[in-house]
Order: C-alpha cells, then structure tokens, then sequence
C-alpha cells in the first residue's frame, strides 16, 4: 500500500470496473462485483487488492497470496487459488498498469502561476497549466495546456512544450520543442550545445557553434539527469514513445525512433541513428554515425560501432552477435582452464 | 594550507588535546604542549602542521617533511626524524581524519528561512535549521533540527529529513525520507520514477506507476548529480553510512546494506540487493535481481549478473573471481602473441 | 537554416570579408564580392550558404551541392562545381567554424542582476555582467566583467569567475576559481567535496575533510551535468582550452594539461595527471593516481590504470596499445571460431 504521504489513492473500483479498463475479461466464477482497493505484490497483497504473474515458477507465491484478485493469462488462468477472482488478459502486466494507474492517477496540475516564477511577457501558457515557484521562462516560449513545471525549472527563449507534459523541478531547457504528454524528470537538461570544436595542435580548438535544436516526441519520457545535446546543424530527434533512463548522454543529431527503450548511464554520439523498437541496456556506448536498426537489442555495457541490423541481439566490446560473443567468452574460458590445468600438471611432474 | 576565502580554521590545538580528540598516543620524546595549527601533506607541512603516513616506501619524504608532528601506526612510529611530534594511532587514516575535522569543523547552519524560499505553511521546519535562498519546500514536508538545505534545492510533498542533514543546492527529493546525519552533494536526484513500463509491441509502452519510496538510513552520503528512483512497489533503501559517489545510479527497489562505498558512474539495476560492507568501484554495473554479499568488492568497470559470495572479489563482464579474471587475461595475452610470433616467423620463412 | 527562434543571425557577409576573419585565401575564379547568408551543410544548402568538405570521399555530395560557397584544403579545391565559390583553408573545418561564429555571434550578456537573484552584499560583479533570475551568490564572490549567470545558478562563497565567463542554468559552484571565456554547461558541479574516507572494518567509515579546491584555465568548456570535485588537499586543475563533454566526473586534485579533450561519461580517478592535448573517448575510466602523458588518445570505454606514454594510443580493459588490443581481439575470434568449426566437425562424425 503506498505511502499516503506521498500518493492519492482513488476507488474501490468492481472487478467488472477494472476488466473494462484494463481490456480483461472475467474469469468463469469471478464475481464481476467483487471490490478492490489498490494493486501490490504477491506477497504483500490483501484481500482488496490485486496482483499480477507472468512466470509460472512463481506459482506457489500465487497459491499463498491472499490477494482479492490477480490477472493472469488465459495460460495460466488456473493457477488462482480458489476464492481469489481472477481477470484474464495476454498481457497481465499491461492491465495491471493500466490498473495501477486507475488507482493512482495523475493529477491534474492545479492552474497558476507562483508569485516566485519569472515568466517574461512575450511567453505564452496555455490554459490549466501550472507554472512552480521559481521557475524561469524566456521570451516568447510557448507552453500548451495543463502543462506542469516544477520548481526551479529553466526553460529557455523560444522553447515550446506540448499539452499535458510534465516537466521536474530543476530541468533545463534551450532550443528544443518538447510534445504532447512527455514526462522530463529532474535535472533533465536539454537543448545545450554538443561537443563540437575544431581541433588545433596548438591546443586552441575552435568552437563550432551548434545551431540546431532537439526535437522530443509526443509520449517521451526521460530520466533524472539525462543530457540531450541539439543538433550541430540540423535537429537531434527523440521518437515518440521512446522511453529513456537516469545519467543517459545523447549527442548531438542523434535519432531514436518510435517506441525505443534506452536505459541507465548509456551514450549514444553524435549523428547515430536508431530505428523503431530497440531496446540499449544500461551502460551502453555507441560510437558516433552508428547506424541501428529496428528491433535491435544491445545487452548491458556492450560498446557499439557501426551498423547493426534490424533483430540483432548484440553483446561485447567491440559488439557483435550475441551467439558469437558467448561461443568466443567460453571458448576463453575453457582454454585458459585448460592451459593452467595443463601448467599444474607439468609443474608437478 | 586551505584557502581562507573557502575554508575556516579553528585552533591551534595542542598534541594532547589532538591525542585526545583521536585517540590517539603521544610517543615517547614528543612534548604534549607542543602547538599545532593546520593539517598539511608531507611535502607542503611546516612546523605547525600535522601529517600522516601509512605506506613505508613514504620514509623518505617523511623523513624531509618539514612537519611539526606526524600520526604514525606503532610499526612506523620510528620512521619519524628527530624533532617531530609523533602521534600513535592503530589506524593513522582515521586519526588524520578525526583531526582534520577539528580543525575544520562543519559550521552549524545560521538558523532561518531566506526571504526567497517558498516553504509551504504546512511544512514543519525543526528549530536550528537554515533553509536557504530559492529552496522550495512542498506541504507536509517535516525537517529536523539543524538541517541545512541549501539554494534553489526543491524537497516534495511529504518528505522527511532528520536532524543535522545537510541537503546541497539543487538538490531534488520526492517521496522520501532521509536519515539524520546525511550530506547530499549539489544535483543529486532522489524519489522520481523508476524506469518501469509494460512493453507493448506497437511502441505504445504503458507506464506503470511507481508508488514506492527511497529511504535513506543515517550518516550516508550522496555525490553530486546521482540519481536513485523510488521503489516500483516497496522502498529503495540505502543502508547506514553508506557513501556514494558521483553520477551513481540507483534503480528502484534496490537496497544496500551497512557502510558500503558505491564510487563514481556505478549504475545499479532494480531491484539488487548489496550486503554490508561491500564496494564497488567506479563504472561498475550490477544487473537487476543480483544479490550481492557483504564484505564483497566489485573491481572497477565490471559488469556483475546474479550472484556474488560473501568476500568474493570480482571482475570483469560477465564478472568472474578476480584470479579467474586476470588467468583468463594472461592466457589469452600469451596465447596471441604466441600465434603473432608463429605467424610471423611462418610468413619469414 | 538556424531556428530564428533559438538563433539571432547577422550578417550577409561578403566572400573577402570571410576570407579575411577565417584566415581562407580565395581560389582563384570567385569573385570577392559574392554575398553569403548563412552557414549549411553540403545537403541542405542555398546559394546563399557557406559549406566544408574535408573527406574526398564526399565529393559527389559537393558536386551535386547548391551551396553559394565552399571552403576547401587546397588538395581538394578542385573539387568545387562550376560556380561555386572557393575558400582555400588548410583546416577548412576551423575557416568554418570561425566563419559560423561570425553569423552568429554570442550575444553580449544584457548587464543587471535580476530582481530575483540574491547576491550577498559582499559580493563584486564586474562591470557589463548578467545576473540573470533565482541565482545565488555568496559572500565575498568576485565575478569579472561581461559575465553571464544563467537561471537558478549557485555560486558558493569566495568563488570568482574570469571576464566573459558564460555559466549556465542550475550551475552550482563552490570552492573554486573559474578563468576568462569559460563555458559552463547546465547543471554542471564544482568543487563539492571529493570521495574521501578512513574506512572502518565497523562501517562507521570518517569523514576526511576535503579542504582544497577546483582551478578552471580560462577557455574551458565544461558539458551538462558534469561533476568535478575539488581537492583534498591542494588543488584538482583543469588546464587551458580543456574540452570536457556532458556527465564526465573528475575526481579530486585530477590535473589536466592544455587543450585536452574529455569526451561523455568519462570518469578520472583521484590524483590522476594527464599531459597536454590528449584525449578520452566516450566512458573511459581511468583509476586514482594514473600518469596519462600529452598527445594521448584512450579509445572509447577503455579502462586505464597506471602509467600511458606521451603519443600513445590505448584501448580495452586493462587498456593496452591498440595494436596489441586488436591482435588480441582477432586471434580471440579466429581460435574460437576454428575451436567451434572443430567440434562441429567432431560431433558430425
């Protein structure tokens, strides 16, 4: 049960209430009137509250949990212990999102600007939105409706922000366009310039101004202390859905496409390109003007350079096929093994 | 010598009362009323300066230190020239530091709230606290005695502080409570979501609440600009006197036990647990449900997954025993310059 | 084209007035009264902009390019299609980069202190320099002339900043020294305390006080997020005309040479030096202590310990010079393919 302090809580909702929200369908036996208060977990639930599993081995958590109700797939709809009602979705951890929202839903921001707030007079708000104590806003921004800034926020001269986006205290803003219900938490900073100088033996490098901007999608969210440089000259591009840990670095002219995943402490440089769907693990390193397909998957800390086609699982430094990278880290394996068993036995002789 | 625009001195204190406040011994020969004025290095000390040495193969410089007196362990004690004060500690590091904060000790914040801030008449402010200049403070907030929060940080709804924190600017806390004693460095990010989300094949990815909190137990200490989300379900813990570096990563529900060092850009995945004493150098990523023991040390860039003993020294990714690591690494350094010299001598032929 | 709501332009400027302020000859053929607008890329330019090309490989590019000009080595200005005009350059990248600071200059700051900042009385800002909103700045800070605070900015006591300094939003400063033209990023931190502890086998590890500071060369350029921590003792010193990217950490009393360049989420240990005009790749890491000479490059996500010689080229972890690392990496491939290929061919029997 979360902390009061800090989240609102709604409902009770009915089963049959959750089903539709969710999509979920009712299993054979539930009572569509049975009411739930909240979601938790397996072991901590109760029975007002609903749970979700997607792995079978964790069965026998199931068959203990006093849960009210749990979301299963039809596959495994029947590992409910009796007496808990039971919703059927493919997807149980989309509905128990969608679930868990509906007990927890966002609020709505509570319209006004704090007397704190400097917003220059050439800035536009739109309607419901909230503007927090401290913030800084430059001539001629323009932000939509019922958009939320925290405190202390920057956002500079020109920088528009779509409606229904939320963005954390202390986020800087410069030379971007930010859409429809993007989520920016703290210390997000995007829109400065990327690293671009000419280098001089001399040590004297020549700065190249970066005249372009960052582009972020409808549906983006980004994590705390995340940097996303503007391009040099042309635009770096977040795709819509993308969604994008704490401590990542996104250079300048970098593209994501729709719906990418891209986790802790990664960086990507300059110009690289990703497509649809690709999934970077924490800690990850891509070289500048990589090409990255759609449907790509580079496991953690794996460092990445050139071109990796649509599907690939890629590992390793410098990455390559997943398979390939597991055959080379045994083979090492076995022979150093071999090798030192090999010594042990000379030595003894 | 600290620069006196950024530092202030206290004393001269007197080898006795440095004895004492280190508990530390005097050695035979050295006078107890001897004065001392400042901590210093080898090199820069002068006749009222204090320093240290733990590492033999330092005799040298010792033995040219201009120091007025110098924390020996009883097995060096000899290594001091005649005319230095000697100061015998078990643990020289310690008693240096001990000294050091006497000669610099950490002023008590000048209690009051700065005309700028904007405190919300819910919160509660404990008496001796000093909340400075730009600070937003949410409603039912509840700060201890003699905290000191510093310019333009912005603590949420709700969140607690315990007496004698010092939470640095711009610093971000939401959903959280922080122990007594704490030092959170400039930026750091603490309570915002997780990176939690129901995948979806279109890129429609669904967010799934994150209604947990982060605890953070007495006497830690957080560097700069690292991040640490809240629990998913559940809390993020930090143990007791835990010190985390700079640009750390802390996904949610992860949790560490006693007095481990977490040093800078480590990223840790949600979900990990850490036991006591353990430490993980610079750049390490653990992926997410590793149980980690105590007494355990992570070398610096590995990549851990799953388990690690109690005491166990890892390294390398996919992280192995440290012995294991580095035979792996011979043997593979030996195996290819054998194959290079074979080729070549293939090739003379 | 440059985003005219992010970017003031000025200019045009004639084909002599370029070749004068970027040091270019003009080729011979191009009138010097030819008037340019605007800097481009090969592909998105008019007749009215100014392009580079430093790869030959691009020729195409330039031949089917509408550019109105084009800067060239004098090798490659043959290259040019009829019509356009040609700027000779030996480093056509620099010609570009001091001729895009020409259509767009940095603005002088607007000079004031903005009625939200808080500015000790103490304090002395220099004569032309902005103060913008909801900055801090503490006791006995010096700030020289045409300096620009950004939004929210921090700046600790005794701190001072060189003439024509730029440091941007949510910068927090402390304990430092900050040259002439230096450029501070968003959310950059300095001089906060370095990672500093006696460890104790109880976990009750002590404080060492970190009493020295941060120096910043003029003409340095410090990326979003960053974090460098002052020294111990005595001081961590950024060289002249050194370039460090977003989210890089630098331990304390680090010392960098002249003009070395320190690409994203590099980390440099405590006390570690490195030479002039060397550079670090993409999340390198380099422990406590290294001796890194001048004219160094560490490829991307290397790790490197200890000693690197002036002019080398390192790569992997423990980093190596490249040649060995690659011999290393391809006899690793060749031996465990053959290992593989070896048991299929066993097995198929």
């Amino acid at each position: 049960m979360a902390d009061s302090r800090f989240f609102d809580r709604v409902g009770p909702f009915s089963l049959e209430e959750l089903a539709h929200l969710s999509g979920a369908g009712i299993a054979p036996g539930s009572s569509p009137n049975v009411k739930l208060a909240d979601v938790a977990t397996l072991e901590t639930a109760g029975p007002q509250d609903v749970v979700f599993l997607i792995e079978r081995k964790l069965k026998d958590a199931l068959a203990s949990s006093k849960a009210g109700a749990c979301i299963l797939s039809p596959q495994l709809s029947g590992l409910a212990p009796s007496g808990m009602a039971v919703l059927i979705h493919p997807d149980p951890k989309r509905a128990f999102a969608l679930i868990s929202q509906a007990f927890y839903p966002q609020a709505a921001p509570r319209p006004g600007i704090a007397a704190s707030a400097v917003v220059d007079p050439t800035a536009r708000i739109g309607a419901g939105s909230c503007i927090e104590a401290g913030v800084v806003i430059g001539p001629h921004a323009v932000l939509g409706e019922r958009v939320h800034v925290g405190p202390n926020a920057v956002l500079g001269r020109g920088v528009t922000v779509g409606d229904d986006s939320r963005i954390g205290p202390l986020v800087s803003l410069q030379c971007c366009d930010i859409g429809k219900r993007v989520l920016l938490h703290p210390g997000v900073a995007i829109g400065q310039d990327g690293y671009g100088f000419a280098a001089s033996r001399d040590g004297h490098h020549v700065k190249l101004p970066q005249m372009g901007r960052v582009l972020i999608s409808d549906d983006v969210e980004i994590g705390a202390n995340t940097t996303i440089d503007r391009g040099a000259s042309g635009d770096t591009v977040i795709g819509p859905h993308t969604k994008i840990d704490n401590l990542v670095q996104i250079g300048h002219n970098v593209r994501t496409g729709l719906g990418c995943g891209i986790t802790a402490q990664v960086g990507i440089s300059g110009s690289t390109t990703i497509g649809d769907l690709s999934l970077l693990y924490g800690q990850v390193g891509v070289a500048d003007h990589s090409r990255i397909g759609s449907g790509v998957t580079i496991l953690a800390r794996s460092g990445v350079q050139g071109f990796v086609p649509d599907g690939a699982t890629y590992m390793g430094y410098p990455a390559v096929e997943m398979r390939e990278y597991l055959r080379l880290h045994k083979f090492l394996l076995r022979e150093s093994r071999r090798s030192a068993a090999n010594k042990k036995s000379t030595d003894g002789e």
